[in-house]
């Protein structure tokens, strides 16, 4: 880890923290070019969400789990950053749930690939999990999406009555809300499709929606009549918060 | 470039067209590791202005140029996010001004520097200009700075009276500062500390404040008698519309 960040009482220090997860798995071939890019369009959001877990968002996890918990097929799906930024978490969560890991890439190429599903089955042994992990071999397609970003597993996202997407592209959140899945996000940008579109949206940091996750699974929450746009909303109002009247005299 | 985006008519051509920029220029070696998160955060920032030059980011470029237009001894100082996006910009707006522009790391490497050096040259020869690329050789520190951050050139940097930085990290700006220059900023975060210490901040794109000055230097403004957290609250109260009731009923 870079000097600069070993210090964990520097107030930026998970920001820090994450910066240097992604950028490590870059280094490591796990991340598409753009993903570095992705990231900071991220850190922009928690910057003006003070880069803490809001009231409505806590909420919001609390909904998420409430519904893996009683989804009768749930499945994580995972892209790049979320397995650099919080893979050991969600390997955990699955466990919990005992729901199999999808990795799911927008940019899917056989070195990419391989790198993540080498670096999850090397955090499973080291956490001494049998999660199942999916996503190398595709045999199913997520209708209505064109090219590799289709591909999927039948006994993962595809038959998955329920799916949890981290930081999720807006045109297959879409496309998997047209399939009649419950679509759970987790992302920073209360304006994005995917937080729009999902059916219950966290606009929180991943590591820290799924360190509250491992915390709220257990406890087995209720499922609400939840208003997906209400929680949106509430985490706009607390970045206008922050910026209304910055300058006043 | 890209197919996905070489349609000028597309919605977000001109942002995925900087992207495109910065991936470019990251695979010259041109950029430290940090730099493309540091688009993306200028990314979320744009698309939260609309991807437009709002009107008080248009009155401040117009007072950036006033005030270059002025001074006896202005720098432009680019770092290698401000080449990538808008080198040859920058090179015509040193022309129009007849002065230095500094090449100014924050993470410098020879490396970085070689790379960046030739690239300028490069544009400064294809656009027929004999603009003076300093940074290669410091022979001074700017007061306040610790390690490379502070290494500057003394015709440049360190004698100007007037420095137009864009994209500039927050100490070096303090520092700058604290020097009794004029400090024109270039930054997308309104609320970023750079922005709050510039004489005057430009909240805006960097490439597209650089066209605007292009236009605007010509005509010679007038300086007038800047408030730069006007500009600032303007740029916020903008976002703020934005996120206001997006979800309402």
């Amino acid at each position: 880890m870079n000097e600069e960040i070993a210090d964990p009482s520097h107030p930026r220090y998970q920001s820090l923290l994450m910066r240097e997860r992604i950028s490590e798995a870059s280094l490591k071939g796990m991340l598409a070019d753009s993903a570095m890019i992705a990231h900071g369009r991220g850190e922009a959001f928690d910057y003006l969400l003070g880069e803490q877990t809001i009231p409505s968002a806590l909420e919001a996890t609390k909904e998420v789990a409430a519904r893996l918990v009683k989804a009768k097929k749930p499945v994580i799906s995972l892209n790049g950053n979320a397995i650099a930024l919080a893979g050991r978490e969600f390997l955990t969560i699955a466990s919990q749930l005992d729901c199999p890991i999808e990795i799911n890439l927008f940019y899917r190429t056989p070195q990419r690939m391989g790198a993540l599903l080498a670096h999850l089955k090397l955090l499973n042994a080291n956490l001494e999990l049998d999660v199942e992990i999916l996503g190398g071999v595709p045999d199913a397609r997520i209708p209505g999406l064109e090219g590799p970003r289709a591909a999927c597993q039948q006994n993962g996202i595809f038959e998955a009555d329920t799916i949890l997407v981290p930081l999720e592209d807006g045109d297959r959140c879409e496309a998997l809300v047209a399939m009649g899945k419950e679509v759970l996000v987790i992302d920073l940008n209360p304006l994005s499709r995917s937080s729009k579109r999902g059916t219950v949206a966290v606009v929180d940091e991943v590591s820290r929606v799924a360190k509250n996750l491992i915390q709220l699974i257990p406890e087995k929450p209720k499922i609400t009549k939840w208003k997906n746009s209400n929680g949106l909303q509430s985490a706009l109002d607390h970045i206008t918060e922050t910026m209304s009247n910055q300058f006043a005299l």
